[in-house]
Protein backbone atom coordinates (compact mmCIF):
# COMPACT_ATOMS: atom_id res chain seq x y z
CA UNK A 1 0.00 0.00 0.00
CA UNK A 2 1.00 3.59 -0.50
CA UNK A 3 2.56 5.60 1.77
CA UNK A 4 0.29 8.46 1.50
CA UNK A 5 -3.10 8.26 4.01
CA UNK A 6 -5.95 6.93 3.11
CA UNK A 7 -7.93 10.14 4.00
CA UNK A 8 -9.72 12.11 1.30
CA UNK A 9 -8.82 15.70 1.65
CA UNK A 10 -4.85 14.55 3.31
CA UNK A 11 -4.91 11.99 0.28
CA UNK A 12 -5.56 15.08 -2.34
CA UNK A 13 -3.22 17.49 -0.76
CA UNK A 14 -0.24 15.07 -0.54
CA UNK A 15 -0.88 13.64 -3.69
CA UNK A 16 -1.13 17.07 -5.51
CA UNK A 17 2.82 17.86 -3.55
CA UNK A 18 3.86 14.37 -4.76
CA UNK A 19 3.09 15.79 -8.37
CA UNK A 20 4.75 19.14 -7.69
CA UNK A 21 7.68 17.58 -6.50
CA UNK A 22 7.59 14.92 -9.38
CA UNK A 23 7.08 17.57 -12.32
CA UNK A 24 9.99 20.06 -10.20
CA UNK A 25 12.41 17.01 -10.32
CA UNK A 26 11.08 15.44 -14.29
CA UNK A 27 11.43 19.10 -15.93
CA UNK A 28 14.83 20.07 -17.45
CA UNK A 29 15.95 22.92 -15.22
CA UNK A 30 15.79 26.73 -16.18
CA UNK A 31 19.62 26.58 -16.15
CA UNK A 32 20.18 24.56 -19.11
CA UNK A 33 19.55 25.66 -22.91
CA UNK A 34 17.28 26.64 -24.00
CA UNK A 35 16.83 28.60 -21.29
CA UNK A 36 13.90 30.83 -21.73
CA UNK A 37 11.96 27.64 -23.35
CA UNK A 38 12.72 25.78 -19.91
CA UNK A 39 11.56 28.54 -18.03
CA UNK A 40 8.63 28.96 -20.00
CA UNK A 41 7.27 25.32 -19.58
CA UNK A 42 8.09 25.68 -15.82
CA UNK A 43 6.40 28.78 -15.20
CA UNK A 44 3.02 27.10 -16.66
CA UNK A 45 3.64 24.00 -15.74
CA UNK A 46 4.72 25.32 -11.83
CA UNK A 47 1.85 27.67 -11.55
CA UNK A 48 -0.26 25.35 -9.74
CA UNK A 49 -3.24 24.13 -10.57
CA UNK A 50 -5.44 21.06 -8.83
CA UNK A 51 -3.43 18.33 -10.39
CA UNK A 52 -6.40 16.22 -10.89
CA UNK A 53 -5.54 13.96 -13.95
CA UNK A 54 -2.30 12.31 -12.11
CA UNK A 55 -4.01 12.08 -8.61
CA UNK A 56 -6.57 10.25 -10.80
CA UNK A 57 -4.07 7.68 -11.96
CA UNK A 58 -2.39 7.44 -9.10
CA UNK A 59 -5.54 6.42 -7.20
CA UNK A 60 -6.87 3.99 -9.99
CA UNK A 61 -3.18 2.49 -9.49
CA UNK A 62 -3.32 2.34 -5.88
CA UNK A 63 -7.02 0.61 -5.93
CA UNK A 64 -5.87 -1.54 -8.72
CA UNK A 65 -3.00 -3.11 -5.82
CA UNK A 66 0.06 -1.06 -8.25
CA UNK A 67 3.32 -2.00 -6.40
CA UNK A 68 4.28 0.76 -4.55
CA UNK A 69 8.61 -0.58 -5.39
CA UNK A 70 7.93 0.36 -9.12
CA UNK A 71 6.34 3.61 -8.38
CA UNK A 72 8.97 5.57 -9.16
CA UNK A 73 9.43 4.32 -13.13
CA UNK A 74 5.79 3.51 -13.63
CA UNK A 75 3.16 5.57 -11.94
CA UNK A 76 4.94 8.84 -10.67
CA UNK A 77 6.51 9.55 -14.67
CA UNK A 78 3.07 8.69 -16.09
CA UNK A 79 1.58 11.43 -13.54
CA UNK A 80 4.37 13.86 -14.44
CA UNK A 81 3.22 13.28 -18.27
CA UNK A 82 -0.19 13.86 -17.90
CA UNK A 83 0.08 17.23 -16.15
CA UNK A 84 2.19 17.94 -19.11
CA UNK A 85 0.32 17.06 -21.58
CA UNK A 86 -2.85 18.73 -19.91
CA UNK A 87 -0.71 22.32 -19.70
CA UNK A 88 0.55 21.95 -22.78
CA UNK A 89 -3.28 22.05 -24.21
CA UNK A 90 -4.22 24.83 -21.68
CA UNK A 91 -1.21 26.70 -23.37
CA UNK A 92 -2.07 26.42 -27.02
CA UNK A 93 -5.39 26.90 -25.77
CA UNK A 94 -5.02 30.14 -24.30
CA UNK A 95 -3.35 31.36 -27.45
CA UNK A 96 -4.50 34.54 -29.66
CA UNK A 97 -6.04 32.43 -31.98
CA UNK A 98 -7.36 30.11 -30.00
CA UNK A 99 -9.78 31.36 -26.81
CA UNK A 100 -7.64 34.24 -26.28
CA UNK A 101 -7.36 33.63 -22.36
CA UNK A 102 -4.93 36.44 -20.20
CA UNK A 103 -5.37 34.64 -16.80
CA UNK A 104 -4.73 31.13 -16.05
CA UNK A 105 -4.09 30.07 -12.49
CA UNK A 106 -4.28 33.01 -11.26
CA UNK A 107 -1.03 34.64 -13.30
CA UNK A 108 -0.48 35.68 -17.35
CA UNK A 109 -0.87 33.02 -19.61
CA UNK A 110 2.01 31.64 -21.07
CA UNK A 111 1.82 34.16 -23.98
CA UNK A 112 1.58 37.11 -22.35
CA UNK A 113 4.54 36.40 -19.89
CA UNK A 114 6.74 35.51 -22.56
CA UNK A 115 5.42 36.00 -26.43
CA UNK A 116 3.29 33.96 -28.77
CA UNK A 117 6.44 31.90 -30.17
CA UNK A 118 7.39 31.02 -26.89
CA UNK A 119 4.23 30.38 -26.18
CA UNK A 120 3.89 27.80 -28.79
CA UNK A 121 7.10 25.95 -28.32
CA UNK A 122 6.52 25.54 -24.75
CA UNK A 123 3.09 24.05 -25.59
CA UNK A 124 5.12 21.74 -27.97
CA UNK A 125 8.26 21.00 -26.24
CA UNK A 126 5.59 20.08 -23.08
CA UNK A 127 4.27 17.38 -25.64
CA UNK A 128 6.72 16.05 -26.62
CA UNK A 129 8.16 15.15 -22.57
CA UNK A 130 4.85 14.01 -21.83
CA UNK A 131 5.42 11.16 -24.71
CA UNK A 132 9.02 10.70 -23.01
CA UNK A 133 8.07 9.84 -19.98
CA UNK A 134 5.02 7.90 -20.55
CA UNK A 135 7.42 5.84 -22.42
CA UNK A 136 10.15 5.92 -20.12
CA UNK A 137 7.68 3.28 -17.85
CA UNK A 138 8.43 1.07 -20.23
CA UNK A 139 4.90 -0.32 -20.99
CA UNK A 140 3.79 1.14 -24.80
CA UNK A 141 0.08 0.27 -23.93
CA UNK A 142 0.42 3.51 -21.72
CA UNK A 143 2.07 5.68 -24.46
CA UNK A 144 -0.84 4.12 -26.92
CA UNK A 145 -3.43 5.06 -24.15
CA UNK A 146 -2.32 8.78 -24.17
CA UNK A 147 -2.60 9.45 -27.93
CA UNK A 148 -5.77 8.31 -28.11
CA UNK A 149 -6.33 10.63 -24.89
CA UNK A 150 -5.45 13.44 -26.48
CA UNK A 151 -5.19 12.93 -30.44
CA UNK A 152 -8.20 13.69 -32.98
CA UNK A 153 -10.87 11.13 -31.57
CA UNK A 154 -9.74 12.50 -28.09
CA UNK A 155 -8.59 16.21 -26.36
CA UNK A 156 -7.73 17.87 -30.08
CA UNK A 157 -10.90 16.13 -31.39
CA UNK A 158 -13.16 17.71 -29.13
CA UNK A 159 -10.82 21.54 -29.30
CA UNK A 160 -11.69 21.42 -33.14
CA UNK A 161 -15.26 20.89 -32.19
CA UNK A 162 -15.49 23.18 -29.11
CA UNK A 163 -13.65 26.09 -31.85
CA UNK A 164 -16.27 25.03 -34.92
CA UNK A 165 -19.16 25.48 -32.17
CA UNK A 166 -18.33 28.90 -31.45
CA UNK A 167 -21.17 31.40 -32.06
CA UNK A 168 -23.56 28.34 -33.37
CA UNK A 169 -26.40 26.83 -31.67
CA UNK A 170 -26.12 23.28 -31.01
CA UNK A 171 -27.71 20.47 -28.70
CA UNK A 172 -27.46 18.36 -25.84
CA UNK A 173 -25.81 15.29 -28.07
CA UNK A 174 -23.63 17.45 -29.79
CA UNK A 175 -22.71 18.95 -26.92
CA UNK A 176 -21.67 16.04 -24.87
CA UNK A 177 -19.70 14.63 -27.98
CA UNK A 178 -17.92 18.28 -27.71
CA UNK A 179 -17.42 17.61 -23.55
CA UNK A 180 -16.88 14.14 -23.69
CA UNK A 181 -13.74 14.64 -25.59
CA UNK A 182 -12.11 18.00 -24.79
CA UNK A 183 -11.90 17.43 -21.03
CA UNK A 184 -13.08 13.86 -20.83
CA UNK A 185 -11.16 11.75 -22.91
CA UNK A 186 -7.68 12.93 -20.83
CA UNK A 187 -9.52 11.92 -17.44
CA UNK A 188 -11.11 8.89 -18.31
CA UNK A 189 -7.47 8.10 -20.12
CA UNK A 190 -5.77 9.10 -16.95
CA UNK A 191 -8.12 6.31 -14.84
CA UNK A 192 -6.93 3.92 -17.11
CA UNK A 193 -3.16 4.64 -17.50
CA UNK A 194 -2.63 4.25 -13.60
CA UNK A 195 -4.62 0.79 -13.96
CA UNK A 196 -2.93 -0.50 -17.30
CA UNK A 197 0.45 0.27 -15.00
CA UNK A 198 -0.80 -1.25 -12.23
CA UNK A 199 -1.42 -4.26 -14.23
CA UNK A 200 -5.15 -4.49 -13.74
CA UNK A 201 -7.73 -7.22 -15.34
CA UNK A 202 -9.97 -6.55 -17.68
CA UNK A 203 -13.32 -6.30 -15.46
CA UNK A 204 -11.73 -3.81 -13.40
CA UNK A 205 -10.58 -1.96 -15.77
CA UNK A 206 -13.86 -1.79 -17.61
CA UNK A 207 -15.33 -0.56 -14.21
CA UNK A 208 -12.76 1.76 -13.75
CA UNK A 209 -12.88 3.12 -17.61
CA UNK A 210 -16.79 4.33 -17.01
CA UNK A 211 -15.82 5.91 -13.84
CA UNK A 212 -13.49 8.09 -15.48
CA UNK A 213 -15.86 8.64 -18.50
CA UNK A 214 -18.58 9.96 -16.25
CA UNK A 215 -16.20 11.80 -13.36
CA UNK A 216 -15.26 13.08 -16.73
CA UNK A 217 -17.94 14.43 -18.27
CA UNK A 218 -19.32 15.83 -14.89
CA UNK A 219 -15.84 17.60 -14.44
CA UNK A 220 -16.94 19.62 -17.77
CA UNK A 221 -20.56 20.44 -16.85
CA UNK A 222 -19.08 22.11 -13.78
CA UNK A 223 -16.54 23.47 -14.83
CA UNK A 224 -19.45 25.21 -17.59
CA UNK A 225 -20.97 26.13 -14.46
CA UNK A 226 -18.30 27.66 -12.40
CA UNK A 227 -17.64 29.90 -15.69
CA UNK A 228 -21.14 31.30 -14.39
CA UNK A 229 -21.26 31.27 -11.05
CA UNK A 230 -17.97 30.72 -9.64
CA UNK A 231 -15.35 33.05 -7.61
CA UNK A 232 -12.79 34.34 -9.97
CA UNK A 233 -10.01 34.19 -6.99
CA UNK A 234 -10.49 31.02 -6.29
CA UNK A 235 -10.85 29.77 -9.65
CA UNK A 236 -7.66 31.58 -11.03
CA UNK A 237 -8.77 32.67 -14.19
CA UNK A 238 -11.47 35.07 -15.39
CA UNK A 239 -15.17 33.59 -15.13
CA UNK A 240 -17.36 34.76 -18.12
CA UNK A 241 -15.32 33.63 -20.83
CA UNK A 242 -17.13 31.35 -22.35
CA UNK A 243 -19.92 34.04 -23.06
CA UNK A 244 -17.44 36.04 -23.94
CA UNK A 245 -16.21 33.39 -26.59
CA UNK A 246 -19.86 32.70 -27.34
CA UNK A 247 -18.80 28.99 -26.47
CA UNK A 248 -21.51 26.25 -26.57
CA UNK A 249 -21.69 25.16 -22.49
CA UNK A 250 -24.15 22.62 -20.99
CA UNK A 251 -26.00 25.85 -18.77
CA UNK A 252 -26.27 27.10 -22.22
CA UNK A 253 -27.68 24.36 -24.05
CA UNK A 254 -30.11 22.90 -21.51
CA UNK A 255 -30.42 25.86 -18.20
CA UNK A 256 -28.33 25.93 -15.11
CA UNK A 257 -30.41 23.66 -13.10
CA UNK A 258 -30.91 21.11 -15.37
CA UNK A 259 -26.69 21.12 -15.86
CA UNK A 260 -26.30 20.55 -12.33
CA UNK A 261 -28.57 18.03 -11.84
CA UNK A 262 -26.81 16.44 -14.36
CA UNK A 263 -23.45 16.70 -13.61
CA UNK A 264 -25.37 15.31 -9.80
CA UNK A 265 -26.62 12.00 -11.81
CA UNK A 266 -23.24 11.45 -13.58
CA UNK A 267 -21.02 11.93 -10.28
CA UNK A 268 -23.51 8.94 -8.72
CA UNK A 269 -23.11 6.70 -12.17
CA UNK A 270 -19.19 6.76 -11.13
CA UNK A 271 -20.24 6.04 -7.48
CA UNK A 272 -22.02 3.19 -8.60
CA UNK A 273 -18.94 1.12 -10.32
CA UNK A 274 -18.41 0.58 -6.54
CA UNK A 275 -21.14 -0.40 -5.31
CA UNK A 276 -20.78 -3.34 -2.48
CA UNK A 277 -17.00 -2.26 -2.26
CA UNK A 278 -15.07 -0.55 0.87
CA UNK A 279 -14.83 2.99 0.77
CA UNK A 280 -11.60 4.55 -1.41
CA UNK A 281 -10.33 7.09 -2.66
CA UNK A 282 -11.79 7.36 -6.22
CA UNK A 283 -15.47 7.27 -4.83
CA UNK A 284 -14.15 10.69 -2.82
CA UNK A 285 -12.50 12.27 -5.68
CA UNK A 286 -15.76 11.79 -7.84
CA UNK A 287 -17.52 13.31 -4.73
CA UNK A 288 -14.73 16.19 -4.79
CA UNK A 289 -15.68 16.52 -8.09
CA UNK A 290 -19.00 17.11 -7.88
CA UNK A 291 -18.71 19.84 -5.18
CA UNK A 292 -16.04 21.85 -6.21
CA UNK A 293 -15.61 25.58 -6.47
CA UNK A 294 -12.53 25.79 -7.96
CA UNK B 1 16.11 -8.21 -49.30
CA UNK B 2 13.91 -5.20 -49.88
CA UNK B 3 11.81 -5.29 -53.00
CA UNK B 4 12.83 -1.42 -53.34
CA UNK B 5 15.43 -1.70 -56.69
CA UNK B 6 19.21 -0.53 -55.16
CA UNK B 7 19.55 2.16 -57.59
CA UNK B 8 19.76 5.93 -55.99
CA UNK B 9 17.21 7.18 -58.36
CA UNK B 10 14.77 4.97 -58.56
CA UNK B 11 15.78 4.14 -55.14
CA UNK B 12 14.38 7.48 -53.69
CA UNK B 13 11.38 7.40 -56.20
CA UNK B 14 9.99 4.44 -55.12
CA UNK B 15 10.90 5.45 -51.40
CA UNK B 16 9.28 8.63 -51.65
CA UNK B 17 5.69 6.62 -53.14
CA UNK B 18 5.59 4.45 -50.65
CA UNK B 19 5.81 6.79 -47.87
CA UNK B 20 2.99 8.62 -49.77
CA UNK B 21 0.99 5.43 -49.59
CA UNK B 22 1.75 5.17 -46.04
CA UNK B 23 0.65 8.55 -45.03
CA UNK B 24 -2.59 8.64 -46.99
CA UNK B 25 -3.05 5.11 -45.30
CA UNK B 26 -2.35 6.08 -41.53
CA UNK B 27 -3.66 9.24 -41.78
CA UNK B 28 -7.64 10.05 -40.47
CA UNK B 29 -9.63 10.15 -43.80
CA UNK B 30 -10.90 13.57 -43.91
CA UNK B 31 -14.55 12.01 -43.84
CA UNK B 32 -14.24 11.22 -40.19
CA UNK B 33 -15.02 13.86 -37.36
CA UNK B 34 -13.08 16.15 -36.39
CA UNK B 35 -13.38 16.87 -40.51
CA UNK B 36 -11.59 19.89 -40.71
CA UNK B 37 -8.89 18.55 -38.59
CA UNK B 38 -8.11 15.57 -40.44
CA UNK B 39 -8.53 17.82 -43.80
CA UNK B 40 -5.90 20.56 -42.67
CA UNK B 41 -3.43 17.47 -41.39
CA UNK B 42 -3.84 15.73 -44.85
CA UNK B 43 -3.72 19.49 -46.76
CA UNK B 44 -0.01 19.70 -45.48
CA UNK B 45 1.18 16.29 -44.95
CA UNK B 46 0.09 15.15 -48.44
CA UNK B 47 1.83 18.32 -50.40
CA UNK B 48 4.61 16.30 -50.79
CA UNK B 49 8.13 16.84 -50.39
CA UNK B 50 11.33 15.10 -50.43
CA UNK B 51 10.08 12.37 -47.78
CA UNK B 52 13.84 12.70 -46.93
CA UNK B 53 13.51 11.49 -43.21
CA UNK B 54 11.27 8.70 -43.70
CA UNK B 55 13.70 7.73 -46.88
CA UNK B 56 16.49 7.51 -44.71
CA UNK B 57 15.08 5.61 -42.22
CA UNK B 58 14.17 3.08 -44.53
CA UNK B 59 17.83 2.69 -46.02
CA UNK B 60 18.89 2.79 -42.82
CA UNK B 61 16.73 -0.26 -42.03
CA UNK B 62 17.36 -2.00 -44.81
CA UNK B 63 21.68 -1.18 -44.53
CA UNK B 64 21.23 -2.85 -41.37
CA UNK B 65 19.53 -6.23 -42.49
CA UNK B 66 15.70 -4.78 -41.34
CA UNK B 67 13.57 -7.84 -41.80
CA UNK B 68 10.78 -7.33 -45.12
CA UNK B 69 8.06 -9.53 -42.99
CA UNK B 70 8.25 -7.30 -40.57
CA UNK B 71 8.31 -3.69 -42.11
CA UNK B 72 4.57 -2.94 -42.10
CA UNK B 73 4.10 -3.20 -38.49
CA UNK B 74 7.95 -1.53 -37.66
CA UNK B 75 9.77 0.63 -40.15
CA UNK B 76 6.56 1.94 -42.19
CA UNK B 77 4.78 3.49 -39.38
CA UNK B 78 8.05 4.74 -38.21
CA UNK B 79 8.38 6.15 -41.81
CA UNK B 80 5.28 7.52 -41.46
CA UNK B 81 6.28 8.88 -37.83
CA UNK B 82 8.74 10.89 -39.17
CA UNK B 83 7.35 12.61 -42.03
CA UNK B 84 4.31 13.74 -39.56
CA UNK B 85 6.53 14.78 -37.00
CA UNK B 86 8.52 17.04 -39.61
CA UNK B 87 5.74 18.34 -41.05
CA UNK B 88 3.88 19.69 -37.73
CA UNK B 89 6.90 21.27 -36.77
CA UNK B 90 6.90 23.20 -40.48
CA UNK B 91 3.12 23.84 -39.85
CA UNK B 92 3.90 25.45 -36.33
CA UNK B 93 7.48 26.60 -37.46
CA UNK B 94 5.20 28.82 -40.63
CA UNK B 95 2.78 30.74 -38.11
CA UNK B 96 2.37 34.22 -37.94
CA UNK B 97 3.96 34.16 -34.14
CA UNK B 98 7.12 31.99 -35.53
CA UNK B 99 8.27 32.82 -39.19
CA UNK B 100 5.29 33.65 -40.74
CA UNK B 101 5.21 32.19 -44.40
CA UNK B 102 2.92 32.11 -46.68
CA UNK B 103 4.03 29.07 -49.04
CA UNK B 104 5.20 25.96 -48.02
CA UNK B 105 5.53 23.00 -50.51
CA UNK B 106 4.59 24.95 -53.36
CA UNK B 107 1.05 25.77 -51.63
CA UNK B 108 -0.23 28.29 -49.38
CA UNK B 109 1.00 27.36 -45.64
CA UNK B 110 -1.76 25.77 -43.36
CA UNK B 111 -2.61 28.67 -41.65
CA UNK B 112 -3.35 30.81 -44.63
CA UNK B 113 -5.53 28.06 -46.19
CA UNK B 114 -7.25 27.37 -43.15
CA UNK B 115 -6.77 30.08 -40.07
CA UNK B 116 -3.92 30.15 -37.64
CA UNK B 117 -6.47 28.14 -34.76
CA UNK B 118 -6.73 25.33 -37.10
CA UNK B 119 -3.04 25.53 -38.25
CA UNK B 120 -1.85 25.23 -34.52
CA UNK B 121 -4.48 22.01 -33.66
CA UNK B 122 -3.52 20.24 -36.80
CA UNK B 123 0.00 21.04 -35.95
CA UNK B 124 -0.82 19.72 -32.40
CA UNK B 125 -2.61 16.33 -33.91
CA UNK B 126 0.26 15.37 -36.31
CA UNK B 127 2.47 15.19 -33.05
CA UNK B 128 0.12 12.98 -31.32
CA UNK B 129 0.16 10.67 -34.62
CA UNK B 130 3.76 10.72 -34.79
CA UNK B 131 4.08 9.28 -31.33
CA UNK B 132 1.29 7.13 -31.82
CA UNK B 133 2.73 5.32 -34.94
CA UNK B 134 5.87 5.29 -33.28
CA UNK B 135 4.73 3.24 -30.00
CA UNK B 136 2.36 0.79 -32.45
CA UNK B 137 5.91 -0.24 -33.88
CA UNK B 138 6.26 -2.32 -29.92
CA UNK B 139 9.74 -0.64 -29.80
CA UNK B 140 10.21 1.67 -26.81
CA UNK B 141 13.41 2.41 -27.95
CA UNK B 142 12.36 4.45 -31.32
CA UNK B 143 9.40 6.01 -28.93
CA UNK B 144 12.43 7.85 -26.89
CA UNK B 145 14.34 8.25 -29.75
CA UNK B 146 11.82 10.37 -31.54
CA UNK B 147 11.39 12.34 -28.28
CA UNK B 148 15.03 13.24 -27.99
CA UNK B 149 15.31 13.95 -31.83
CA UNK B 150 12.45 16.49 -31.39
CA UNK B 151 12.21 17.78 -27.80
CA UNK B 152 14.35 20.88 -25.86
CA UNK B 153 17.82 19.40 -26.63
CA UNK B 154 17.04 18.95 -30.19
CA UNK B 155 14.55 20.35 -32.54
CA UNK B 156 12.26 22.62 -30.29
CA UNK B 157 16.05 23.61 -28.49
CA UNK B 158 16.72 24.40 -32.11
CA UNK B 159 13.76 26.26 -33.16
CA UNK B 160 13.99 28.28 -30.27
CA UNK B 161 17.57 29.29 -30.50
CA UNK B 162 17.24 30.21 -33.79
CA UNK B 163 13.85 32.67 -33.15
CA UNK B 164 16.47 33.87 -30.18
CA UNK B 165 19.30 34.57 -32.74
CA UNK B 166 17.43 36.76 -34.90
CA UNK B 167 18.86 39.97 -35.91
CA UNK B 168 21.72 39.56 -33.40
CA UNK B 169 25.06 38.77 -35.01
CA UNK B 170 26.38 34.76 -33.71
CA UNK B 171 30.01 33.06 -34.85
CA UNK B 172 29.50 29.93 -36.51
CA UNK B 173 29.96 27.63 -33.24
CA UNK B 174 26.35 29.30 -32.16
CA UNK B 175 25.66 28.42 -35.74
CA UNK B 176 26.31 24.96 -35.67
CA UNK B 177 24.75 24.88 -32.27
CA UNK B 178 21.20 26.08 -33.84
CA UNK B 179 21.51 24.08 -36.91
CA UNK B 180 22.57 20.34 -35.36
CA UNK B 181 19.37 20.71 -33.14
CA UNK B 182 17.37 22.40 -35.46
CA UNK B 183 17.21 20.07 -38.54
CA UNK B 184 20.07 18.06 -37.55
CA UNK B 185 18.08 16.21 -34.66
CA UNK B 186 15.74 15.15 -36.63
CA UNK B 187 17.73 14.04 -39.63
CA UNK B 188 20.16 11.83 -37.60
CA UNK B 189 17.27 10.23 -35.12
CA UNK B 190 15.32 9.22 -38.38
CA UNK B 191 18.96 6.98 -38.96
CA UNK B 192 18.96 5.91 -35.84
CA UNK B 193 15.33 4.60 -35.77
CA UNK B 194 15.25 2.65 -38.89
CA UNK B 195 18.84 0.99 -37.61
CA UNK B 196 17.33 0.35 -34.10
CA UNK B 197 14.35 -1.10 -35.63
CA UNK B 198 16.50 -3.49 -37.45
CA UNK B 199 18.22 -4.87 -34.61
CA UNK B 200 21.71 -3.35 -35.17
CA UNK B 201 24.66 -3.86 -33.82
CA UNK B 202 25.85 -0.87 -31.31
CA UNK B 203 29.20 -0.56 -33.53
CA UNK B 204 27.00 -0.12 -36.73
CA UNK B 205 24.69 2.33 -34.89
CA UNK B 206 27.49 4.36 -33.93
CA UNK B 207 28.55 4.80 -37.55
CA UNK B 208 25.20 5.27 -38.62
CA UNK B 209 24.60 8.05 -36.09
CA UNK B 210 27.93 10.00 -37.41
CA UNK B 211 26.26 9.62 -40.83
CA UNK B 212 23.28 11.15 -39.69
CA UNK B 213 25.01 13.65 -38.09
CA UNK B 214 27.23 14.47 -40.63
CA UNK B 215 24.21 14.81 -43.66
CA UNK B 216 21.77 16.68 -41.01
CA UNK B 217 23.93 20.18 -40.75
CA UNK B 218 25.12 19.34 -44.26
CA UNK B 219 21.52 19.55 -45.41
CA UNK B 220 20.53 22.58 -43.40
CA UNK B 221 23.85 24.50 -44.46
CA UNK B 222 22.68 23.43 -48.26
CA UNK B 223 18.87 24.89 -47.06
CA UNK B 224 20.51 28.49 -46.10
CA UNK B 225 22.71 28.19 -49.24
CA UNK B 226 19.16 27.46 -51.23
CA UNK B 227 17.31 30.38 -49.73
CA UNK B 228 20.17 32.75 -51.32
CA UNK B 229 20.47 30.70 -54.59
CA UNK B 230 17.72 28.77 -55.02
CA UNK B 231 14.93 28.46 -57.35
CA UNK B 232 11.80 28.99 -55.91
CA UNK B 233 9.58 26.85 -58.47
CA UNK B 234 11.59 24.07 -57.62
CA UNK B 235 12.19 24.59 -53.95
CA UNK B 236 8.37 25.07 -53.28
CA UNK B 237 8.68 27.72 -51.59
CA UNK B 238 9.90 31.81 -50.87
CA UNK B 239 13.46 32.27 -51.68
CA UNK B 240 15.04 35.03 -49.38
CA UNK B 241 12.92 34.80 -46.07
CA UNK B 242 16.02 33.87 -43.99
CA UNK B 243 17.28 37.38 -44.82
CA UNK B 244 13.47 39.28 -44.24
CA UNK B 245 13.49 37.43 -41.22
CA UNK B 246 17.01 38.40 -40.21
CA UNK B 247 17.70 34.19 -39.55
CA UNK B 248 21.46 33.19 -38.48
CA UNK B 249 22.86 31.81 -41.86
CA UNK B 250 25.73 29.81 -42.61
CA UNK B 251 26.83 31.99 -45.86
CA UNK B 252 25.48 34.83 -43.68
CA UNK B 253 28.29 34.06 -40.66
CA UNK B 254 31.03 32.57 -42.64
CA UNK B 255 30.69 33.30 -46.40
CA UNK B 256 28.88 31.53 -49.34
CA UNK B 257 32.06 29.94 -50.54
CA UNK B 258 33.21 28.68 -47.40
CA UNK B 259 29.54 27.58 -46.53
CA UNK B 260 29.92 25.22 -50.00
CA UNK B 261 33.48 23.80 -48.91
CA UNK B 262 31.74 22.89 -45.31
CA UNK B 263 29.20 21.51 -46.66
CA UNK B 264 30.94 19.41 -49.30
CA UNK B 265 33.32 18.64 -45.73
CA UNK B 266 30.37 17.04 -44.19
CA UNK B 267 29.42 14.94 -47.01
CA UNK B 268 32.81 13.42 -46.94
CA UNK B 269 32.86 12.69 -43.68
CA UNK B 270 29.53 11.38 -43.75
CA UNK B 271 30.61 8.63 -46.87
CA UNK B 272 33.79 7.91 -45.02
CA UNK B 273 31.58 5.54 -42.30
CA UNK B 274 31.29 2.76 -45.19
CA UNK B 275 35.29 3.04 -46.06
CA UNK B 276 35.62 0.16 -47.71
CA UNK B 277 32.36 -1.03 -48.07
CA UNK B 278 30.30 -2.04 -51.03
CA UNK B 279 28.18 0.69 -52.57
CA UNK B 280 24.91 1.71 -51.14
CA UNK B 281 21.60 3.47 -50.62
CA UNK B 282 22.92 5.77 -47.59
CA UNK B 283 25.90 6.86 -49.57
CA UNK B 284 24.19 7.71 -52.82
CA UNK B 285 21.51 9.89 -50.43
CA UNK B 286 24.36 11.45 -49.33
CA UNK B 287 25.69 12.53 -51.97
CA UNK B 288 22.29 13.52 -53.30
CA UNK B 289 21.86 16.10 -50.03
CA UNK B 290 25.06 17.68 -51.54
CA UNK B 291 23.69 18.19 -55.30
CA UNK B 292 20.40 19.12 -54.01
CA UNK B 293 18.78 21.87 -55.78
CA UNK B 294 15.20 21.70 -53.87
Amino acid sequence: MSAIAVNGIDYLRDARELTDRLLDRLMPSADTDPRLLHEAMRYSVMAGGKRLRPILALAAYEYCGGSADEAEQTIHKAMASLEMVHTYSLIHDDLPCMDDDDLRRGIPTCHKKFNEAVATLAGDALHVLAFQLMAETGDNAVVLELAEAVGTSGMLGGQMADLEAEGRTIGRDELINIHTRKTGALLRGSVRIGAILAGTDNETLARLTTYGEKTGLAFQIIDDILDIEGDQQLLGKLVGSDTKNQKATYPGVIGLDAAKQEARQLIDQALAVFDGEEDNVLRFIAGYIGQRNS
